[in-house]
């Protein structure tokens, strides 16, 4: 299976991005890059430094400034926004230079957000270099950083103008964070994808093994379902919310092991698991279907166990952005392929789901 | 001369504001302030302590947070943005809170920038509280902080939804203040509406009297003049420029002067003046007009003395954000109500017209 590089456009106007997956991007980036100046900025982090090397080489002598970031969860901060934009104020940023985020998802958050705000908003392109970035956090335009008070709390829509996901980007990436960020892949297929979902049980050991057909194919199918949702929903309102699936008790399990137990993807893979077995009551999918998202999910595993008690996750699932009176929020699943949001299912019946959850 | 309260709509969708000029709106903040949750997150500064405590009344019972910022220049930085954040997440604002911004331009800014990044944007609403945030700063979207490197080099163009300008926020601003804003008043007119400027001409004792009618004629002409711009032009690409008319002379006083010595609006009056000399020259601007021009900005002042040595001016004009290698853009007059953008100006010029400013 070879994969032909594939051009994904999400959004239009001022706010449309190109997203180009292939390989052989890293070294085309001279010219597949957008700067109306033909001057960049690049902001990257430690761990792509082998991606970064091969951009810069693409870019040389077009580098305005050329920055390395901390690309962990904790320094994903205004001060490293206000970081940015003091080397890139101090070397004489115009309008119409534009950034190249290399790295991972808080890499293009944070400097996408800097994009965002310097001059009132300047052109920016990502290079993710981790499946959870290409599959997910370098399309859609939200940028943003944390706050104590909550994760994302500070953030723009500025949606990048171009996006190269080039597999050769994730060389040197931990199994870890190459597996974690699959499970925002397989939820996207889960959500409107039947048959990508299907050709993911199929090729998975493949996709495991870095196979650059099917991981491709994977890759570039989130990342189409995603584009078609933020196209017809570029802020949130109701069709953007689908992508949340795996998200309400995801982002629970996230917080109450205090960011540290779980990666993201792996708070989202439980977080699936609880949405699937609520949805076997609530939406009539079917076992089976359920039985195949589970297995799907041990077999990108083993993630580490949540906290599953109510009462560590009773506060964060209540302050939660889609809480109301009547309960919470949530995206169960129909079938394979097809989702729905539910507005508003009691706290005890997640708090139940959660509990429910055995190691696969 | 009576003012019957008017409405100027600025923009369309999601970017709209209505601007809302006329006597009393303070007291009716409660209804004419947009906020979807019904509540509101009060930004304000000591200067206009008696409007704030009027909105503070007419919203009572519906304020999230109620925070008094440092309305001095120097303190519109990231930091203050960075503390409003810290009250509007601490107290658990929700997207579909507002704010209210009461105060003068740096209030607007500051505040209409958090907004504008809380939770990635939620709606604000502007109450300006100076004249020259009534002619301009509350109008057009423009929203953000300074940098070392320069004045407003950080921010997003995040419209407010509503602006009530009315006559009793003016309330004890200081004489400085109120005359130096509305300089940007006059240029409204200058580059757009010759009736306007007739007008101010004509009623400007009445004006300088604070009497509303005269007043609020030439303030909500000033905003017309900016939403109708505006409008044809939300992010500055061309016709927006003409409001730069004043600034490019004005911003080098400003900066020479280290933003102590001259205020805005009085840098950007003595950058007419030069502005206005250069049009003689550049576009037949008749000796009658310019005469005009100068004529009631000496009524409007006396303003300090700028700094006019080539020496210190032309570092802050080379380092414009509208030089090029053939010059620096600039405004100019062709007749008054008509302006024109000029690409490239030869910085000798500019210098040479800030030599002839000689004290009205």
């Amino acid at each position: 299976m070879t994969f032909l590089t594939r051009r994904i456009s999400v959004g239009s106007g001022s706010a449309a991005t190109d997203v180009w997956i292939g390989p052989g991007l890293l070294d085309a980036a001279g010219s597949r890059l957008v700067s109306p100046s033909g001057r960049f900025l690049l902001i990257t982090s430690a761990g792509p430094r082998a991606a970064a090397e091969r951009v810069r080489r693409a870019l040389a002598g077009r580098l305005l400034i050329d920055l390395e970031i901390d690309d962990r969860e904790e320094s994903k901060s205004l001060g490293a926004v206000s970081g940015i934009a003091d080397a890139a104020l101090g070397a004489g940023v115009r309008r119409d230079d534009a950034l190249v985020a290399v790295g991972g998802g808080v890499v293009s958050d944070v400097a996408g957000f800097a994009a965002a705000i310097l001059l009132r908003g300047i052109p920016w392109n990502a290079i993710p270099t981790t499946t959870g970035a290409m599959a997910d956090a370098a399309i859609g335009g939200k940028t943003g950083v944390d706050h104590p008070e909550g994760k994302n709390l500070l953030g723009a829509f500025h949606p990048p103008r171009v996006v190269l996901a080039d597999p050769a980007a994730l060389e040197g990436l931990p199994e870890r964070e190459f597996r974690a960020g699959l499970v925002e892949a397989v939820k996207a297929a889960w959500i409107a994808d039947a048959p990508l979902a299907r050709r993911a049980e199929e090729t998975l050991p493949a996709i495991l093994a870095r196979e650059e057909g099917p991981l491709l194919d994977l890759l570039a199918g989130a990342a189409a379902v995603k584009a078609e949702i933020v196209a017809g929903d570029p802020k949130e309102s109701d069709g953007r919310r689908l992508l949340n699936f795996g998200h309400t008790l995801g982002h629970a399990f996230e917080a109450a092991g205090g960011y540290r137990r779980l990666r993201h993807g792996e708070a989202v893979a439980w977080g699936i698991r609880a949405a699937v077995d609520l949805s076997v009551r609530r939406t009539g999918l079917s076992a089976e279907a359920a039985g195949r998202v589970a297995d799907l999910l041990s077999r990108l595993g083993p993630f580490p166990a949540p906290e599953i008690s109510a009462e560590r996750l009773s506060p964060f699932l209540s302050r939660d952005k889609k809480a109301t009176a009547g309960g919470i929020a949530g995206v169960l699943l129909q079938e394979i392929g097809k989702a729905r949001v539910e507005e508003s299912v009691p706290l005890q019946e997640w708090l139940d789901a959660a509990a429910r959850i055995s190691l696969p």
